[in-house]
């Protein structure tokens, strides 16, 4: 009888599974137009998730890493108020340096409040929003295609870790533990009075940028991923990384495009540079997605 | 129609998950005898998911660390064969020291290969059986207990976060990207001819224990835990991190107090020292488990 109940509610479950209510027939990528890119993002997770092929991977190692630009939005107004060339130039190396000697000894509890406290009122100059409004509409449909097909989806930055852990929970459903980023040295301090504290040092410990991504991913999350998408040369490692693995892999670098929508840069430019990642791409056959021509949508909130 | 068939489908789960099948009133804790730890763990467990009420944390928040002992266990040939004592007057920085330098130069995959080896073939020598089966059940079931809870279990650890990783995944269902330990300085190498990879230089970039557990915990994790579970000194400052967040919060020492089916040892011994955190644990409240009394069961192996 109860093997009965059972295969019943088996045989429900799999009629409503069918039924339009469950979408599964819509088009899990719907900012993204028919082209090479989107193609080889749906190949790519049908071969790997399809049980009993050769290209199966289990969901625990379905490790895919993400970018995150951040480098000329963080919370630091005294440099953010001057010319973004000069900025740029520090490289983020530079930068970190700046926000770290900035920043010591406060708490990181005090840093995490200033970080959430900017973020709810500060505005882009150029669009005039909320700085978590600009995010990519097609990287977070494809974040949440991946891990509705068993992936565990991760930021691999060279932001600052304690930054971006402030808002990748709400904005692209990203828990903090998913988060690699450059970190600063944060020391355990138990006043006489009782309450602990992290405070941080004016030091940084760790540049997760370059070839520091793939020792990031090594050291946080412990497995190389088989998919990974960037979008300027600090990804590269991140990329070659993922390309040495065995088995079915998936690298991908967003090439700024369009000017018009968002920003246009490839070999020569101060907001980013994709240069010699966009050569090794082309020659490796690495995914390249063109923002302007496969991308209907970049921000939510255009018409 | 088909709200008819879902509500069906509620209905006819509703029954089997009230069914002897299902277990629901099956002892989630069953090598614990009844005891004020249990009980501090169950009560604990039930406040914090229970909707609605003042003390309910959502499960994204139920962080759990662990403490994993694999001191005296390391491969480490050369050092294992000699007196205990004197590797243990090392200390854990000592210990790593002496570990990274004689892995200065090998790559991390090679480094796993290692472990994975020494792994298969070691077995301890008063028990005579794998390392990997010296484990505590009781700590297996809390494991388990805690995430069919909604908790996500982390091990945070003095050991060396590539050792760990190559077996916490089988022996406790913990991925290896939420292993939170020390760890050496990694380079990243792409040779000429092709293949990238990581580098152990003899250095040590992290020591996880005592007051680097909270760093560790806010660098790997970037989440308070609301229970934690330790077993030495070494964990003091993980269980007053925990402690001193807000809300609901479990702080628990395994006390060794069984020298005929483990170890017993406290304030003076070199396996492992419980002094200060022990004291605190008294004056503060936490929780004691002393295995002698409390565990049934000790290993999995035991008649």
């Amino acid at each position: 009888m109860r093997r009965t109940v059972k295969i019943l509610v088996v045989w429900l479950l799999l009629i409503l599974s069918g039924s339009p209510l469950s979408g599964a027939e819509r088009d899990p990528l719907p900012s993204w137009n028919d082209g090479a890119s989107k193609k080889s993002i749906v190949d790519f997770v049908e071969r790997v998730t399809r049980e009993g092929e050769s290209d199966y991977v289990k969901p625990e190692e379905r490790i895919a890493t993400f970018d995150q630009d951040w480098k000329t939005k963080q919370p630091f107004k005294a440099v953010l108020d001057r010319d973004i060339k000069a900025l740029a130039a520090l490289g983020e190396t530079g930068f970190l340096k700046i926000m770290a000697v900035t920043h010591t000894g406060i708490t990181a509890a005090d840093f995490t409040k200033i970080v959430a406290d900017w973020i709810a009122s500060a505005r882009h100059p150029r669009f005039d929003r909320p700085y978590t409004e600009l995010v990519y509409q097609p990287m977070l449909e494809l974040l949440s295609f991946l891990r509705a097909n068993g992936f565990k989806t991760f930021i691999v930055s060279g932001g600052g870790v304690e930054f971006m852990r402030v808002f990748t929970e709400r904005v692209y459903g990203i828990p903090p533990e998913q988060v690699v980023g450059s970190s600063g040295v944060v020391r355990f301090k138990l006043p006489p009075d009782g309450k602990p504290v992290l405070l941080k040092e004016g030091k940084i410990d760790f540049v997760d940028d370059g070839p520091g991504k793939p020792v990031g991913i090594n050291r946080f999350i412990g497995r190389r991923p088989i998919f990974a998408f960037g979008n300027s040369d600090g990804d590269q490692q991140m990329l070659e990384w993922t390309a040495a693995g065995n088995g079915a892999r998936f690298m991908g670098l967003v090439h700024h495009t369009d000017a018009e929508r968002e920003w246009a840069y490839d070999r020569k430019s101060y907001v980013g540079r994709l240069d010699k990642a966009w050569d090794e791409a082309l020659k490796r056959g690495w995914t390249v997605a063109n923002m302007k021509t496969e991308w209907k949508k970049i921000f939510s909130f255009e018409p």
